[in-house]
């Protein structure tokens, strides 16, 4: 035994998964639905290889230190490959390569897998999905403004009914500005304004009183951690909470209120007329506060952003995994990044775009009972003779030419159990059988197996009894009959 | 200067490249099509992550010795993996992965990209598109059949008329039988049979000579180098060209020859029954030799079929780099294999299946000006007044609202010129222009593009006098007459 090779085992790397049938389709319905709201919006499809140099990639994720990790990355001739972590420093690597032959400005958007190197969890993967959209080489607010009305369409377009979604904009110069009054200017404040900027992302979650303990000297949660806080004075404090209770969705008044708190600073001035400015684009179109909303509240993690920062909210609740009724959360996020084209180029370009979290919106839709694709299973031809099979294959090019999926039964036909057990785990609404009788008699059987299951099911066959379960048919009326009995 | 860091370089690693709009809509627009057909067959989509483990991944790709050569591996916490190489290696995993879960037989099929860690070559990528279809779990030629005819429906369906394709079927079987009779059986002729393979293969560029050489001693080429040959006496040779010149598409006549050839081999004997088999199939369904024939010529290189192959092959002339016609060739071709599913089993798994050429079908529907695929230009709504920017995105807003692909010029508005420029790279159908005097009197402008290239490339001026390039229309009827102008 001691020669005999190990088997190799049959599985997916770790944190990797695969994705069947409906699983494929209905990502797919979602994703083909988006990208005809961005082709509508004149964005044109992009798609990188999966692999980059790491050179090229640069250190862009959150929260890491060293270049190569949370990528997948390889040597290779000397050169560092590696697997591409989002879609975003791809396209900028791609604006500076082709930057004397691409339109200027240049919208695109690019759908696809990425992967992250990142300890897997559940329900989180090293390879998912992610649907971007950018404008490259525009400074107008009008790109922002642009993104966001996208964005909205985007979502209704695959189902999120108007009133069940909104699309929140915020400036983080506004933010800035507001930083510069409460005395957090200057690079020497950098670790505070950080500590800042994440307390103000979690008021949804913490309330006030958690962003106000978070400002000033910490935060001791329910299990007893405790987070160091800004450390800011209880003036300092004040101005951060008079901006993160700024009201949301007012309007004027809003942007009225923000004017005031960024009081004389220029970056902060600047922000709110961006804001302003935005607001007035999106009325302009229609887009009002039933869909989009200015929110103060909205601070987006990455710290590459630099002007307008937005981000789309489902507002409709749905059951957590302990049963309690929660808001179903974020799906889209994005705003305006400056630095990563000049990384190649030296120069400036300005860039906004979006990205979607495809797995998270898939799963939106799916609680909405809005999936899309086609998924129905087969009719099943069943073989009752195997030395009949060109009649059987015959059946179902004729259910195929009338365009029905179908199937012939390519399995060991000897136990007809196991046919119908197929037909069932293919979810087949038909099963089509024609034994030696029919044959000499020119007919057909046909199973209503959707029925048939119903009848099974039921307590009282009362109900089902003008409506057989079986029916046999001509021959010759093989699709008509099918048509009918799939309600077509 | 020391101190500044080297920009990162704007480039795709050696071997890679990205696509641009027309290239990844033209494409997706193509697999959708073959999707719809695959479908209306009962195969289920299945998608595999792009990384698998080595061991997993096996040592399939041809001629390559070490387990990681032709792929890109690496080593992760102890374990290695690698980019997938093809489709049918992570299917044969997770046939074995999931054997108690999925139907059986399991009909798949996979479209995505696979790497190939070879030489790049002018028009040899790294990265790569597949699209397959497979038949899991089924030993019945039927299996073999179907995909055939599905090979040839999707080849219809993508835009290839009937008569500028063939499907292509023959048998290892009949092959191994030939080898039989020609006293080539047994483990030690392993070495000639793979030259007779290899030359039966060539048989369309080399011809019966350059063919019947390979069989003998062995062949010089026009330019003088010399491949060895199988080293067959006259006698064997004889009955391996009789094997390559039996008729093609002759039906019985042709399974009539090659029984003969086969003689006493049970194997050879075999396959000439399963083609046989296959062929009454296809005739059932109505694929006559117009669009499937048996070719004893298709050998197909991989080492793993073990009954029937198939080929597609288009029959139409092209013009080739140098100017001269010849046949487009094959673009599909598969055959049923045994050995991939048992590397991790233990048992015997039957399955057959196909891989459709992406890059190759895909050139041979733009050959035929048959590519799907929305890919017309946006209308340019241009901005002569930057204040007024909502009006520009209003009617934006309008166009795409009536499903007309429209955007804003978003770049810096002051160069008029600039924007038109900018509408020309966008291919764009209609450019909208609204300066003070139109926005006073409430009108618009609009501007035929393809008409004003057409004038402009014109001798005589005298056809288009009628037919304006630009137009001067009320603002209310902004829609309506974009659509005009758009011929809709």
């Amino acid at each position: 035994m001691a020669d005999k090779p190990r088997r190799p085992r049959a599985e997916t790397p770790k944190g990797f998964r695969d994705y069947f049938g409906a699983e494929v389709t209905e990502r797919k319905a979602m994703l083909d639905r988006i990208a005809g709201v961005y082709h509508r919006y004149g964005f044109d499809p992009l798609e990188t290889s999966a692999v980059e140099t790491v050179e090229a990639l640069g250190k862009f994720l959150p929260d890491v230190d060293r270049p190569n990790e949370g990528v997948f990355a390889w040597e290779e001739e000397g050169d560092w490959l590696a697997l591409r972590y989002d879609l975003t420093a791809p396209l900028a690597r791609v604006a500076a390569q082709y930057r004397n032959d691409l339109p200027s400005p240049y919208r695109r958007y690019a759908m696809g897998p990425v992967w992250r190197n990142e300890k897997p969890g559940p329900g989180r993967f090293r390879q998912f999905y992610q649907c971007d959209a950018d404008t490259v080489g525009s400074a107008s607010v009008a790109a922002d403004a642009e993104i966001c009305a996208m964005l909205a369409d985007a979502l209704e377009e695959v189902g999120i009914p108007r009133g069940d979604y909104v699309v929140k904009v915020n400036n983080r110069k506004v933010l800035n500005g507001v930083m510069e009054v409460a005395g957090l200017a200057g690079d020497d404040k950098d670790a505070e304004r950080g500590i800042v900027l994440r307390a103000i992302d979690k008021i949804d979650r913490l309330g006030p009183e958690g962003v106000r303990a978070l400002l000033g000297e910490g935060r001791k949660d329910e299990s007893g951690d405790f987070t160091r806080g800004a450390g800011l004075s209880a003036e300092q404090a004040e101005v951060v909470m008079g901006f993160t209770s700024a009201r949301r969705d007012a309007g004027a008044a809003t942007v009225a209120r923000l004017r005031e708190l960024v009081g004389g600073s220029v970056i902060g001035a600047e922000g709110v007329s961006e804001l302003e400015a935005i607001a007035a684009l999106l009325d302009a179109q229609g887009y009002g506060p039933d869909r989009i909303v200015l929110d103060p509240g909205v601070v987006r993690g990455l710290g590459y952003y630099t002007g307008p920062v937005y981000e789309a909210e489902l507002t409709f609740q749905i059951t957590d995994e302990k049963g309690r009724p929660r808001n179903f959360g974020s799906v889209a996020g994005g705003g305006r990044y400056d630095g990563l084209v000049k990384r190649f180029t030296g120069q400036d370009v300005p860039a906004t775009g979006v990205s979607i979290g495809v797995d998270r919106l898939l799963a939106a839709i799916r609680a909405k009972g809005r999936v899309g694709g086609e998924t129905a299973g087969p009719v099943v031809v069943t073989v009752m003779d195997r030395d009949r099979m060109a009649d059987y294959m015959a059946m179902v090019g004729e259910l195929r030419q009338a365009g029905i999926r179908a199937e012939v039964y390519l399995g060991n036909p000897k136990n007809f159990g196991n046919q119908l057990k197929y037909a069932d785990k293919r979810q087949s609404p038909v099963a089509v059988i024609q034994g030696g009788d029919e044959a000499a008699k020119g007919t057909v059987i046909l199973k209503d197996l959707i029925l048939g299951a119903k009848i099974a099911e039921s307590a009282t066959l009362e109900e089902w009894k003008d409506r057989p379960a079986q029916v046999e048919v001509p021959r010759a009326d093989l699709v008509a009959a099918v048509r009918k009995m799939l309600g077509q």
